[in-house]
């Protein structure tokens, strides 16, 4: 999404308890939701969000709230944890290795919910035959120039085939244009998508089938999303933001919804140590970072080392960050961060209102 | 420790689960605590593993059992856990900031085991009168070259003195050469650590205190360490080991005792991707590091990219992995990879033999 002001500032620190841990702006999480559905729905988007970056169902049922038509998961696991909570259509977007076991699981869901899952090649089709319970659709997962999973989308119509093949219900193409995380790569990335996407439905009709769910998405670009083959988007992080989309300015700092609240252990002059690491907010740092994470209120500071339980920070001239102040940090990826915490302190008006369980926390396969 | 062959080749893959999920040989993990405790003791340094690696009671108990004086924890959540198993000495080797919360929890624990906390600067020792409960000792931290938390070493009996002044007792010098962490640094680093914690035991003796502990250690510098002033070396990472230690050449490929259990989601010539993601294998990359992690039984091949759940796999020609195969990968930052999970998968000659809960998994205050 464009930068823009939000109407409600984030919360200072002003909780007492020992750090570190993190703590959700209600209001800007809310907020952070509208603004994002609108936008998708004004374009002609259905929206079914990513809950990987967040993790529970109270943040789920808000989306649902807001009109997405059901929710993304990356594992089998996360799909029983959200189905648990009566969430009724769930895609997981992966291509998921049907062993005995989750062949079981995943039938236990198909009989509690609407089920799509990912594949991205013939032979992956193909291993789905006799164990995907057949009411369970699937999606063909095309490559938009991320490269990771996903066949060329020429190659869609030949894999939605196999899907056919091997007794299954075919609903139709999705990709992940995670080469959106880059500087100015949003508008390219986003016309990249549409290109491929669109190339996909040409070749599954070349085979006769047709598509009912054309899906993309990721924050940094589905601001730049459009209608037109495309029908619905999957972005995740754009309910809390982050460091990285801060720095990728695609989100304001006053759209950044979690942070880390970390005490200041060291000061001496122009340079701090915190109490949040890495086993807090993940270690992630790609390429484009100035550093570990952000500071939200000193945004010239710069994490420049990062261990488990030490961030170091370097300190503009002239800012005195006294020990014991409690500080609070941004983290580079808030997917990363929120899955290394057993709950999220959520906040009002400064005051804590709630603790909500990670409830899918670790819910890898 | 100096690369040398074990004599127990790790399992290979044939557990029959859903991955991922982490895996140790425990005929590794018993023979790497061996070596390295017996090295150690060989030159005369008393052993105080940090258990933050692993965050399992049984695998303390191994080291007590090979000799470990008592054990190191980085926050006080890790030796709550590690109490409650009956560890009866533990040095939590951190700055703690004290407020009334954890002023509490820490008379609770000092009322069961010996106990000693960290402490860096003049402010730190000042903030911990009338705090702390004064049968907890405490440790002064200081400096060695990786400029992370720690005082000046010269400054070391000014803390100790106003630790003193608090009303508490000093017990001791301590330092963590994460400088160590670099390749061809090993030697160097720990004659740093040994020149740092010198100066720091004069600075000390210069106000009347003695050190009965003067402490170091990291994994990479601990084979290099010797008696001299330093009497205790505090290793974590030689439990398991790790890419790092492998691609740092302090350990061969047969110490590796933990990996990830991954699948081959995708398989496209000279480029396969694995279901073993940051989410399991965590996502540090050391510029020394050549990727993502390792795979164990392919050293040639590259970890290019890692997503949550994907990790994309360069692979050499010639190699073939196919689709479905499990492969076992080695995470770059063990430490990191097993706060990820809820537990570990033990086994022995190819069988699982028990699964061990990583009981101070997400214990970050």
């Amino acid at each position: 999404m464009p930068a823009q002001k939000a109407t409600t500032a984030p919360a200072s620190p002003s909780l007492e308890r020992s750090t570190p841990f993190l703590v959700v702006d209600r209001a800007v999480l809310v907020a952070n939701i509208a603004r994002v559905h609108d936008h998708l729905e004004g374009v002609g988007l259905s929206v079914r969000p990513h809950v990987k970056t967040h993790k529970i169902p109270q943040i789920a049922q808000l989306q649902l709230g807001a009109g997405a038509v059901g929710i993304t998961v990356a594992t089998v696991g996360e799909a029983e944890v959200f189905a648990d909570a009566g969430c009724t259509d769930i895609f997981i977007a992966f291509p998921v290795w049907v062993d005995a076991d989750r062949a079981r699981r995943l039938t236990r869901l198909a009989g509690r919910c609407r089920l799509a899952i990912g594949v991205e090649s013939v032979a992956g089709a193909t291993h789905l035959r006799c164990k995907l319970d057949p009411r369970i659709e699937v999606m063909v997962e095309v490559d938009s120039g991320h490269h990771r999973t996903g066949c060329d989308p020429r190659e869609a119509g030949e894999v939605a085939a196999a899907v056919v093949a091997a007794g299954l219900t075919f609903r139709g193409v999705f990709t992940f244009p995670g080469h959106s995380y880059a500087p100015g790569a949003a508008v390219g990335t986003a016309k990249q998508e549409a290109e491929a996407l669109a190339a996909a439905v040409q070749a599954t009709q070349e085979v006769a089938l047709m598509p009912s769910v054309v899906s993309g998405g990721a924050t940094p670009s589905v601001g730049e999303m459009r209608r037109g083959v495309v029908t619905e988007a999957r972005p995740g992080v754009y309910v809390f933001n982050d460091a990285q989309q801060w720095e990728l300015d695609r989100c304001a700092r006053e759209h950044i919804a979690l942070t880390a609240y970390g005490r200041v252990i060291s000061s001496r002059p122009g340079r701090i140590v915190l109490d949040a690491g890495s086993k807090v907010l993940g270690g992630d740092r790609a390429a484009y970072a100035t550093g570990y994470g952000r500071l939200l209120d000193h945004p010239r500071a710069r994490i420049v080392q990062l261990s488990e339980h030490h961030a170091v920070v370097d300190v503009p001239s002239g800012q005195e960050l006294q020990f014991g102040t409690v500080l609070r940090v941004v983290p580079n990826h808030v997917c990363i961060a929120v899955n290394l915490v057993d709950t999220l302190t959520m906040v009002e008006e400064d005051a804590e209102v709630q603790i909500w369980p990670v409830a899918a926390r670790g819910a890898n396969s």
